[in-house]
């Protein structure tokens, strides 16, 4: 076999951004080459740890992550054992309590955190509101907040929520991304980022922008739910402030798990989550009328977490136990390489773009590609239990996570968008639009 | 058999706290009379729904409710075809996009609600936030917040820390039990009270209060954590504004399952919680930068809820279909009565005091009693499978959820407590704190 993009080296600390663009990239010329590419894939048996449907080509790890068998096993001795047996002696017997500490080495692992930095509570928009209250409290006398226009929604919601909460005179301020650097001013209390944008996919330099909010004197908070797992981050390195993240994509810790929390430890005597209870408490057993801070990211914590959600999180994150994020974000990269090498090769001439401009190793993931039928697409293709995602108004997303999708997985699902694109299969279908959720 | 506790007549409309302190109520005289009675008992096949250890008397349903049998087959398929098979398909084919409305009915049914004021999201402390910034944004202008000193500590936390954000001229007021009518003026925004008191099981009268609440001009929140599914809660009637509650004890939920938020249906147009996200928006999958709140009950929602927390929670909340809360009640009260007298009767002389002076009938299904070494008294028990638990500083708590604590279990527990008192088994015992949860 030539060189292909499966020979994916795991990028170096001197190179580490990869240009998979380069021309000297050979395809595989047939299925049989990308099923030979997946034999000599260094990350082939990780797919082994996850129970997939055999029929399906899943390329949603990116919008909801696939089930681990071990995180199965778990939640069945969680469900059993530990619910149903020992009941409420389970704070104690099973360690209840600490598994927002448990969990965080393992988180704190894969965005360049310590331990101590991490924790793991609530949905995500919740802890976007701590968090952002949080650097609001190391900022006071500040109220302008910049976010990106256009970024997953919600981040917006929850920054106008806030603002209007604490009665701002003004509410966040949403840039477009060309005039982001520029939005940022010594009026600015606190910016808040998606590190990789959830529809284009567009990869945010981190410490670029860190360091540009730091010069102005704001804080920064990283929303980390399309990176984290997916590419090597590393929040420290990077002078991060806080970040947050989603743990159902790419962290595959279940439908609606508990998200998590980073704060630098510089922050954490003096950061104030405004939204507070007894789990974040100094000593919770004490039942104080008065609120007193517990030490570090206890603080962050709210009311009791989601148990099953976390004991399902914790098998979920083993699966990253022994891995390389670096030798990750190849495979991902490779993999998004062959992806958009294919549909040029294979999807011309029907209407189809990348939704992105940026080079792959600034971006994300999950490929975006927009069409203006593009939910007839998707419907079509998942008809064809290629499972991909829509969203609006013309952008469909191939989430590529490099953990369990597999070379022969790409080339399929690209013989099957071009069947649908050339037999027109899309136009005929009687498709109406339900909702999809990221 | 003659007349005793376990006759239980329904309370009628006529009487509805029917009053057990009455004198011509007779003990069982044995065990054999205590097992007559479950046998006789018109909930005794409820029990056969839960998966209960069978070396265990179970007195904590008040803090984590057991495991129903129907919520471990229902988990089973939510982890295994809903996640593992459908995976990002169940947000349509499983529904999973409309659990909260699914719930609501259910919930509605026990607090005297309609369903379509209610729904589900967040952990209960996340929701008090909502709903009292929810209030607040109803009663602009005043400030005052008014709850008891000495409730559930998160509830007083919550308080706090919205105040702080909110910029209160003044923190939460935490006013004695006998000080609250008085404490309530018309400057108050919002009063925010449990229904049944954590610690000493005292019932508030929700009618009376809501009413010398609305007198004031002031709204009232309800905390239904300690009553729902215990007893009958009626919201409408007694013409509430907002209550929120926890499903993991009388509910059964599970560890940490998601709570629940009432609003009265006058609210709805105007209320804003605040704390906002993308599955509260009016148009979820327009991806639209600004928020737009979703209908009703829809805008207390905020980000992703727990799915698998929601499916256990569906199936758990289905025991109570055919249930009558008044016999629920009526069962609930017998139980206290007995377990009562039995204190009385065998564990006098060693220290032990009611924490309630209050009837039965106005308190809620547990028995909480004080010793000053109640710490090292449940921990003898608990080592005795009669599991109990602590409420610092000398509040031993007792659940009895009707649905599956039985009369020979409170005869049993009286009997082991009685025990470890004669014996002073727990002088000897070296039993340190630690960390137990409500």
């Amino acid at each position: 076999m030539k060189l292909s993009v499966c020979d994916y080296p795991a990028p170096t600390t001197d190179n580490p951004s990869r240009d998979y663009s380069r021309s000297d990239v050979v395809l595989p010329a047939s299925r049989a080459d990308a099923v030979a590419m997946d034999a000599a894939d260094p990350l082939a048996n990780v797919r082994d740890q996850f129970q997939l449907p055999d029929d399906t080509i899943y390329l949603c790890g990116n919008s909801l992550g696939p089930l681990a068998k071990r995180a199965a096993t778990r939640l069945q001795d969680g469900v059993q054992r530990q619910w149903g047996q020992d009941l409420i002696r389970s704070w104690n017997a099973n360690s209840w309590f600490t598994l927002p500490e448990r969990l965080a080495p393992r988180i704190a692992r894969l965005i360049g955190a310590e331990a101590r930095e991490v924790t793991v509570a609530d949905s995500t928009s919740v802890n976007l509101f701590k968090v952002v209250a949080a650097a609001r409290s190391l900022r006071q006398g500040r109220t302008r907040v910049v976010t990106e226009a256009g970024n997953f929604p919600t981040d917006a919601y929850v920054l106008e929520g806030l603002a209007e909460l604490m009665r701002d005179p003004q509410p966040p301020v949403l840039a477009r991304r060309e005039q982001l650097l520029e939005s940022i001013d010594d009026d600015t209390a606190v910016v808040v980022l998606t590190h990789v944008h959830y529809k284009d996919s567009a990869l945010f330099d981190m410490a670029e922008l860190t360091q540009h909010a730091h010069r102005h004197g704001a804080l920064i908070v990283w929303d980390l739910s399309h990176s984290v797992g997916a590419l090597p981050v590393d929040l420290n390195a990077c002078d991060a402030d806080f970040a947050l993240g989603c743990t159902y994509k790419y962290l595959n810790g279940g439908p609606g798990a508990p998200a998590f929390i980073y704060a630098a430890t510089r922050h954490h005597a003096a950061m104030q989550p405004g939204l507070v209870g007894w789990w974040g408490h100094a000593q919770p057993f004490a039942f104080d009328d008065t609120y007193a801070a517990g030490a570090g990211m206890r603080r962050m914590l709210t009311g009791t977490g989601s148990i099953l959600g976390m004991i399902a999180l914790e098998a979920a994150l083993e699966v990253f136990d022994e891995l390389d994020m670096q030798v990750l974000r190849a495979k991902s990269l490779a993999l998004c390489d062959l992806f958009s090498r294919l549909v040029e090769q294979k999807c011309a001439g029907h209407g189809l773009s990348q939704a992105s401009a940026l080079p792959l190793a600034q971006r994300g993931s999950h490929i975006a590609l927009r069409h203006e039928a593009g939910y007839a697409i998707i419907q079509s293709l998942i008809r064809r239990n290629v499972v991909g995602d829509f969203r609006a108004p013309d952008v469909i997303r191939f989430g590529l996570a490099p953990l369990f999708v597999r070379f022969q997985d790409v080339w399929d699902a690209v013989d099957a968008l071009a069947d649908v694109l050339t037999s027109g299969a899309w136009r005929n279908s009687a498709l109406t639009q339900r909702a999809t959720v990221t």
